[in-house]
């Protein structure tokens, strides 16, 4: 049977990237969920999930096979194994070095988003738990 | 001005947990999504983004501040700090060891997710490219 989205399963921005100077970001998150950020600078990095809203179209979401650019490859790929932003979600991951959390906004390292970008999620970033296996 | 997800921005997903044994995990990715599993066998390791469907509610996706149990913290900190699953988006993320990937399935080790949790994404995972600060 099939994993059903229930109707609350939607996605709320909680901030958006408001400005990008080279490979720094200043990403603003909105009040309301600004005690979320409680503790962040304990953490050196964090990973950021964003929405890849200029691919949110149905061409872009029904893609499935990519030539990466970043590959270098010839032969087309599946986009689960690329980090294409055309894909069925276009969720997009970026580990960041958080270089300052000042009230509800962040400033980053390393954000490949743009200006506008809806912010869905941020959690810290701990290399060692990141490969369990 | 606020970010908004269009209309389109709803999220679909890809396929589901069938089962858990043990540490190892068997996903299906729905028939018509396959195709972007092209050339997942590459990898060693995946970042694999989940739903937390059992936590999509009113109430959870209204926390901000949480005990988080694996930190053994008796203070509150911010669901932005940690990795609960209760948070505004309860997009849940594993780094897994891919141990087989045979048709629509893969058997992955280290999947943190129940049976039954919706799969949003399957991205490769690049130790080198987690931190290009």
């Amino acid at each position: 049977m099939r994993a059903i989205l229930n109707e609350i399963g939607r996605l709320t921005p909680i901030g958006t990237v408001r400005k990008v100077d080279g490979s720094v970001t200043h990403m603003k998150v909105y009040p309301e969920f600004c005690e979320g950020l409680k503790d962040i600078s304990l953490y050196s990095h964090l990973i950021v999930l964003y929405w890849a809203h200029r691919r949110d179209n149905e061409e872009e979401r029904q893609t499935l096979l990519v030539y990466p650019r970043r590959h270098n490859r010839k032969a087309e790929t599946g986009v689960f194994s690329c980090r294409s932003p055309s894909r069925p979600n276009p969720i997009c991951l970026c580990v960041v070095e958080l270089l300052k959390a000042e009230g509800c906004t962040l400033t980053v390292k390393g954000l490949d988003a743009e200006p506008g970008s809806p912010i869905l999620d941020i959690k810290p970033y701990l290399a060692r738990a990141m490969v369990s296996s």
